[in-house]
């Protein structure tokens, strides 16, 4: 990687931080004694206002971002709604939203509690609200900044080089990485970027999402309730995923890797300003291997 | 693959079932119209009597077993309680567990539901019940095993060679895999295998877990709660899992590729029979690019 790349990031990925990875001691294939880094997983469970909505498992940095981010994409932060403050106990393991009175899911869960005795699955619901009518901006999208993205975010350095078994996700714009997030959570990654866009009134229509995890129909609703319209990734789809990806009018470009890509939704926006055969094949030293899940 | 390897499955992968993929059409990197198989994903909620307990995204194959071994990993089930029945539901997209009178987690959700007002968040906690005091069996495994058992997969036609974006799992004895589940849902092929042990009266005890998705707090958890000493996988480690594995004594390998793989719990109950150097590297066509998450 060169320099300029790490400086055009606003928050790039802190492999050096030492809350983030444990050295642990272990034998590899020929009985040898080998120390490596292993990422941290810890329990964080996330409150709006009084109510104890989730724990999730997350790497640990920026829990305040998480939590904000995660109700916003559940659709439990409605647009009405403004977030007096967030406060995050590193030894409780907690993260507390508060809002201007009630908010609206909170009204919710009480109704469902009363019904039903419990609001556990509604969580599910609540994500597709909202995206019926909802269309995202037609903007286009240059096959370079796709080629060129790739290529800097796999030469950044970050948790993923240093230990492995993570997930990344990079809010974009144009050919620019701007911030790149990580964490053992499956989707926690995009909900940091949501957490910081809300904190920071970070417009989505004008950027692109990246991610290392697969396109599936959970990862294409957060980046249409993120008003991205834009999202790409290294590994693939799932049919329920390109169905809403269609439906929302948003881009969804997969198994991007080295000079290959499939584009299942917003072909017409795409501006093939590269050719293909002049792309490198990734070197295999910066190609990840996928971080399972 | 050979056709030996097919036949030791009691349960295969059925790349070939229409249900599971389905024909999208897009565009490749030079615009060409390609098409292709993208896996199935749906929605299943799971009923535990009359408690509605979560909505799970699932490719859709063996919701029974889903159902059952998520609730037994979810320490939902109690050792005492007989289940009845389960019935799906194929229009409803609902799966219901039924048991001989109420279970422990029902009584302890009313519990809190009139305390706090809801569930939600508790899931965690109670899969972590019952890991204090747990000692898996002191079980031997040979090296041999693991590099049949990483060879034979690979070739096992697969969703995942047939669509990509999908996680497998794999219940296997010593160096013979006996069921292949696979799904989208993070953990869902491992509560499949869950469920259909417990479905079939199977112990885990003698049995080696091999999955493609990393080695979580969760993954180690489930795999305790299912009684097996030895959990195997292609991707990496958290340390909050390797700290769970040495605490309950399961062997944990991961970073399994070709000749190489690293054990970070139960080194000595490996048994090295076979030199690393004779092991062929993964060929390309075979090695998975990892699922992404």
């Amino acid at each position: 990687m060169t320099r300029d790349a790490t400086d055009h990031y606003l928050i790039a990925p802190d492999p050096a931080a030492a809350r983030l990875t444990r050295a642990v001691e272990g034998f590899d294939e020929t009985g040898a004694r080998r120390t490596i880094s292993v990422v941290e997983e810890r329990p964080l469970t996330i409150f709006l206002n009084g109510q104890e909505i989730v724990t999730a498992m997350t790497i640990g940095d920026y829990p305040e971002y998480l939590a904000l981010g995660f109700l916003k994409n559940q659709g439990m932060l409605g647009a009405g709604e403004t977030v007096k403050g967030v406060d995050f106990d590193e030894e409780l393991e907690t993260v507390v939203v508060r809002t201007d009175g009630e908010t609206v899911y909170e009204e919710k869960l009480k109704k469902k509690t009363r019904t039903s005795g419990c609001a556990v699955g509604t969580v599910f619901g609540d994500m597709m609200e909202g995206l019926e009518g909802l269309s995202l901006p037609n903007a286009p999208v240059k096959t370079s900044w796709l080629y060129a993205l790739a290529a800097a975010i796999n030469r950044t350095p970050s948790l993923y080089l240093e230990a492995g078994a993570i997930h990344g996700t990079v809010l974009c714009r144009e050919d620019r990485p701007l911030v790149y997030m990580e964490d053992v959570g499956r989707h926690n990654a995009v909900d940091k970027i949501a957490g910081w866009m809300l904190s920071e009134g970070v417009p989505g229509e004008d950027k692109i999402l990246y991610t290392t995890g697969r396109l599936t129909s959970e990862m294409v609703i957060k980046c249409a309730h993120m008003g991205i319209p834009v999202l790409a990734s290294r590994s693939g789809f799932t049919a329920w995923g390109v169905e809403i990806a269609r439906q929302v009018g948003l881009t969804l470009i997969g198994r991007m890797r080295g000079q290959r890509f499939t584009c299942l939704s917003g072909e017409d926006r795409l501006i093939r300003d590269t050719d293909p055969a002049h792309v490198g094949e990734e070197d295999r030293k910066h190609g990840r291997k996928g971080a399972g899940a």
